[in-house]
């Protein structure tokens, strides 16, 4: 048959689902960054050649897309769906960097969380029989982002410790079905948490929770404790973030040992003055077409868990004095031999 | 097997995914119009008893979702997975409707194409055999659309004769995997299509090229023509932009007699003046929630292939002189006896 859901929350794929290749852009600060060699493309100065900024990020986002494609040798064109978000109010560099990409096109919306989300459909879709091959594609920009959700960029504002700096950075993935990289696979897509953090300058805090909740949910309906992987990835809970997720398992006894955050990967925070590090969808995107996938397949690790969050809030509804929802995405990938190899049994199909 | 890709761009189903249940919820101005008595409530004053526009279109929605879980008797955190998606600068109306309803989350942005965005999905996750019952959730409201995307309430500004006018209201159903309900047979997720139109007070237009786009590609993948179906209806095309629909497959030779439109549908056009129809993926999701679904159950139509489409532009986009994409998501849904049934078949499982 075809996959199975475990628990609550929790999705085994019964077929190989692989990351056939992972293309990225990043800015000009990210290249100055400790995972520039990650990267395939360094824009000098964030314009990506264009005359806005929204325009540049959606340059960046096609340049990422068209990166992958080439790696692996699947024109965009002949992918069967493409799933793609980012940043922006309705979310228009994806749309516009798709426009004309003849590609049919799912729009997304999880804010930093959205590139796990994209890698969660798109390993459904495959897995479902639909399909050969998906696309992901999950940007954004500091410039656009920044005049968007909080200032001016002339402003000059002072950012406060807990603050984070959105990356400008875009990262796209091809999946396929069958082998042929590192395969997805477990699935645990996130529920809406909010633990009533108003704090806008502080997503770290906002986030936090959301990512103890799916990962408790993906340790409970797996049976796999932390220590199944050699390394857990969050997207950009930043430094603060990351401190309290690993508080909120500690008080659970559970030390989360092989925790990353691609945040605090992808700037030196202090050189950088990044504060709690780098944020934005873009950030986990990049990092996982970038040094993510790159370890996988070097065999630095063999099990990784991938899990992005978002904080779902607008400038409104903190205007409004609300709380910030988070929510986290997770997928399990693996690029050792697949546990059925494991057991002496067959290559994972079960049809 | 699962599910087979026809062609480009269509997806076949294998195995029944129903709509078992449809609830929804709208505002005075669409309790006022032909459709009110499919509506499942109808708000005096469109704050939904609440303090701010956007709080009344979050409990809206909700509204929506529990009068569809109510109906099938699956509560919502029973649901496997929620898709759900709104017109609001990052979607804030779903993800806080979705907070603390503890069931996994997927936003989504389509603009008013998002309720078949989130038909497609929920069924290919539960033709994937992930899960049993998906939930779709989709709102617009006039008042925070207006404020967010034209101008403030109090401005009272003239509106052209293509405008249209965005529905308070709300759509959710519940799908679930084999029978119980009229069933999706066939998917046909949209490409972006953009053919130069700028003026931002003419969605229709925008819009009936993408329609145009997916319907033939339907047509073409699936061997299907215009007349298999009892009805094909899009979302809000509204008058001017149907006109389009219309003239463009005329031109193939071809006759849309059976085409009717959501946005037309929901509204007096000249007594209530909507001037062009209504708008929002309220729009499409109320009326399929209502008088769709309650035709497909009552025998009124027994093949009807529902296409909601979308504009994919922002305030910022238009303001920056750039033209309006647009993408329309097809779903074909049988109430009649299945096709496997008229040849005597299967039930329609391959497996």
């Amino acid at each position: 048959m075809c996959a199975r859901k475990l628990g609550g929350q929790t999705v085994e794929l019964s077929r190989p689902v692989s990351v056939l290749a992972g293309g990225n852009a990043v800015g000009r600060k990210e290249g100055e960054g400790p995972l520039a060699r990650c990267f395939d493309y360094i824009d000098g100065d964030d314009t990506f050649g264009e005359p806005t900024w929204e325009r540049a990020e959606r340059a960046m986002q096609q340049r990422a897309l068209s990166s992958a494609a080439e790696k692996c040798g699947c024109p965009v064109q002949k992918l069967d769906w493409l799933f793609a978000g980012d940043l922006l109010n309705q979310c228009v560099s994806s749309s516009f960097a798709a426009r004309g990409q003849d590609v049919p096109f799912f729009g997304l919306y999880g804010a930093c969380s959205t590139f796990g989300e994209g890698l969660i459909l798109a390993a459904m879709a495959l897995e479902g029989g639909f399909g050969e091959r998906a696309g992901v594609a999950v940007s954004s920009h500091f410039c656009t982002a920044e005049r968007q959700y909080r200032t001016p960029l002339e402003y000059g504002c002072q950012r406060p410790p807990t603050a984070q700096w959105t990356v400008t950075g875009a990262g796209a993935a091809i999946l396929g079905a069958g082998d042929g990289g590192p395969r997805l696979t477990h699935l645990t897509p996130g529920k809406v948490v909010d633990k009533g953090i108003t704090d806008t300058n502080n997503m770290g805090a906002a986030m936090a929770p959301a990512a103890y909740d799916t990962l408790s949910a993906h340790f409970r309906d797996t049976g796999r404790g932390p220590d199944f992987y050699d390394l857990i990835v969050t997207g950009d809970l930043g430094e603060l973030g990351s401190q309290l997720l690993l508080e909120l398992f500690r008080r659970d006894g559970v030390e989360l040992s092989n925790h990353a955050d691609c945040g605090l990967l992808i700037f030196r925070r202090e050189e950088q003055d990044v504060h709690c590090g780098g944020s934005g969808c873009g950030c986990s995107a990049a990092v996982f077409t970038g040094y993510l996938l790159e370890g996988l397949r070097a065999g630095r690790w063999n099990e990784l868990l991938f899990c992005p969050t978002g904080a779902l809030h607008s400038p409104t509804t903190a205007l409004q004095g609300e709380s910030i929802p988070g929510i986290c995405h997770a997928a399990a990938l693996s690029a050792g031999p697949g546990p059925a190899d494991k057991t002496g049994g067959k290559n994972g199909w079960n049809i």
